[in-house]
């Protein structure tokens, strides 16, 4: 079972958007058991759009497109349906209605370029859209089943579950189930490789994206049954876990780093604060995206200068002249001050050389000291990073995170 | 004039990646004059391939394709594009001597998969890989002149420049040049309606996208030379920011606002600290993550707690009873505090709701109090920001960094 994905606009070929909505529906049919053959797209002209459907329509079993179904003049989708099926345009006059009541509520009345919204190539099912005003629709062209969704986002994706996933993932016979396991701190090479075997002895495909800076390893198995996939998935997904551990493999699903750490401390009533360097604030900003944050984090001091690491952190000017303010015994007295300043039962402290400026032999660009202080003493490490200056942030904000994780980890083991 | 784009690769048909290589090598062509019509995927699929290039090597006078250029069995480029053209692949010797030295710098010795990325179809032009081992190459393609890149973002995007927009800008009569206005602080339809006329009265071309929180206007004109169409663009430019206001457009090309802040302070010497805490960190990560921010830049706090507002910046007990975290009395009280503790020229302070809970009637998510201190005083501000909460803490950054460019822009007129 073949699929192909059709987007069109001038936006999408004037390269003033990324294509999100082609790679969703790509992710999407994958994950459903379609071989994806082509995501492609046109701009807003009639005859490149109907050449497109035409084509597509022929090669592939679904067809899933996305715009063209708006108001103006440059929205041509139902009409070129219409003429490749060889049949008239129809008003919809439940759908007419919808549109008038959905711009009242708006406080809009309805021109007549909405009205053109509610018109459909005779035979069409009309797909509701409860998101927006414009309705989709589903028609049979050439071989496929054909599907037409609005461009919006957020409307094409609940139209999509709710109307295209229930007709075609009968098509495909067998059923899939997909793990996704997130994991930090190996290259994606070491992971690759620490998995070899597991694909043919579980009997499910290995997929890996690298999401700097982790890599997401997806495992998925299709089975006659949904509860046959599932089983096996999740079996081969244990072994990855054996194989990677748990320091590696950090969590599952949706779920990101700074979440599982800000569960993990809410889950041990621990508080956190946070001395920065060279990450300039952006720990602090993971850690604050997590809604809720605000249960363990107390807060957090960006030290960019010196001065700042004395009075905010209280690290020596004799320390700092020692070693330098990139060096352990710094990291491990910000770590210090910054628990004393906050009251917190754990701190954490970066700092380090982000460049691209201010490496020396000796302390080169990416070197990043890190330390974590609890009632259990200090724990320190160092690292150098490769990468520009937001890649050696990241990978150390990262790097940082992973580190308050082990030590929450070792201080109560997991129940 | 019409262009084609076309990638490869099943990382693509199964949106594992978004297609960014397709948008930057649509806007590119945009940009040089070309109407783009299309911009394709297609699996690893031999057969798919080729119809693909046939398809497109008739339909467009310019085709640029990207990926199955590297050396595993699923790189079918080169052998693609010989059966489409009824023609031998032949070995390269000078590329093969260049790609065997590439490998031997990183300590790798040649296998017989890399020297496959040294044969090409007869007659091809090869184009040279400065970051990478897969040289690419062009040959005539029906009615296309097309060109095969790598799919390996860096590499592809050198090429482009160097190799492609050199082979191809003759082929657009016109010539064109594109001012890039960059603006923050009004909605995509304010700044639409204001604009309105710009276009027929400077026989230019205006361009919108909205990179949240930031809305770029893109002026585009085509001339019969270059620099005619350089002198319209810019005319335009100038029409466009006397209407939006030095306030709304912040900059030019490929500037951020935190740069423009940091170059500012830089140029008049001034010294900035910061107090958060609704963005929690982000504005100064936006900051830091400006090479040479450290000239400017003293440090922050993240006071996410009551008690460390009183702590880090001395906001008292009683002031936040009276009346709460989220105030202008606090807003100003932590930026006062902030210029204490740092010993900074000036400070920004930054206290709101970013949800999705804690809101209240009188206090609703989205409401943020922003205050920047200097030797001319204290102003403040506040604004409901609507967006879910990395939404809020987005345009709370940015609204918070523009209050800083106002305030120095005050304090010292532009010279």
């Amino acid at each position: 079972m073949t699929a192909a994905v059709l987007c069109t606009g001038t936006e999408l070929t004037r390269g003033e958007l990324v294509n999100a909505n082609g790679a969703f529906l790509a992710e999407a049919l994958t994950a459903l058991g379609f071989e994806v053959g082509a995501v492609d797209v046109v701009d807003d002209d009639a005859g490149r759009i109907v050449r497109a459907l035409e084509r597509l329509g022929n090669e592939h079993d679904v067809l899933v497109c996305t715009g063209g179904l708006g108001p103006t003049t440059d929205d041509l989708t139902s009409e070129c349906v219409a003429r490749v099926l060889g049949v008239p345009l129809e008003r919809d006059e439940a759908s007419l209605e919808t549109i008038r009541a959905r711009l009242e509520r708006a406080g809009r009345t309805m021109a007549s370029s909405n009205a053109k919204q509610a018109d459909f190539p005779r035979g069409a099912r009309i797909l509701s859209n409860p998101n927006g005003t414009a309705p989709g629709f589903s028609v049979k062209l050439g071989r496929a089943a054909a599907f037409f969704l609005p461009g919006v986002p957020a409307e094409m994706r609940a139209m999509f579950s709710a109307s295209v996933v229930p007709a075609i993932e009968s098509l495909v016979a067998d059923r899939s189930h997909q793990t996704l396991l997130r994991t930090f701190g190996l290259p994606e090479s070491e992971v690759n490789d620490r998995l070899t075997g597991i694909e043919v002895a579980h009997g499910v495909t290995l997929g890996y994206r690298a999401k700097l800076p982790e890599i997401e390893v997806k495992v998925l198995a299709r089975a006659q049954t949904r509860d046959e996939a599932r089983e096996r998935s999740e079996a081969a997904a244990r072994e990855v876990r054996a194989r990677l551990g748990d320091d590696v493999v950090y969590g599952e699903g949706d779920t990101s780093l700074p979440e599982v750490v800000c569960r993990l401390l809410e889950a041990r009533s621990l508080t956190l604060a946070i001395a920065e360097s060279c990450t300039g604030g952006l720990i602090a900003e993971l850690v604050t995206n997590v809604p809720g944050a605000s249960r363990s984090f107390l807060g957090g001091v960006v030290t960019y200068s010196n001065a700042s690491k004395t009075e905010l952190c209280g690290v020596s000017p004799a320390l700092l002249e020692a070693h330098g303010a990139v060096s352990e015994e710094v990291a491990r007295a910000m770590a210090e001050g910054a628990r004393r300043r906050f009251g917190s039962k754990l701190s954490l402290a970066v700092t380090g050389i982000a460049g691209p400026d201010g490496g020396t032999a000796e302390k080169p660009v990416g070197l990043v000291h890190l330390a974590v202080t609890s009632d259990a003493g200090t724990t320190a490490k160092h690292t150098v990073f490769s990468g520009g200056r937001d890649v050696v942030r990241r990978r150390a904000a990262f790097a940082a995170l992973a580190l308050v994780r082990r030590v929450v980890r070792e201080l109560t083991p997991a129940r």
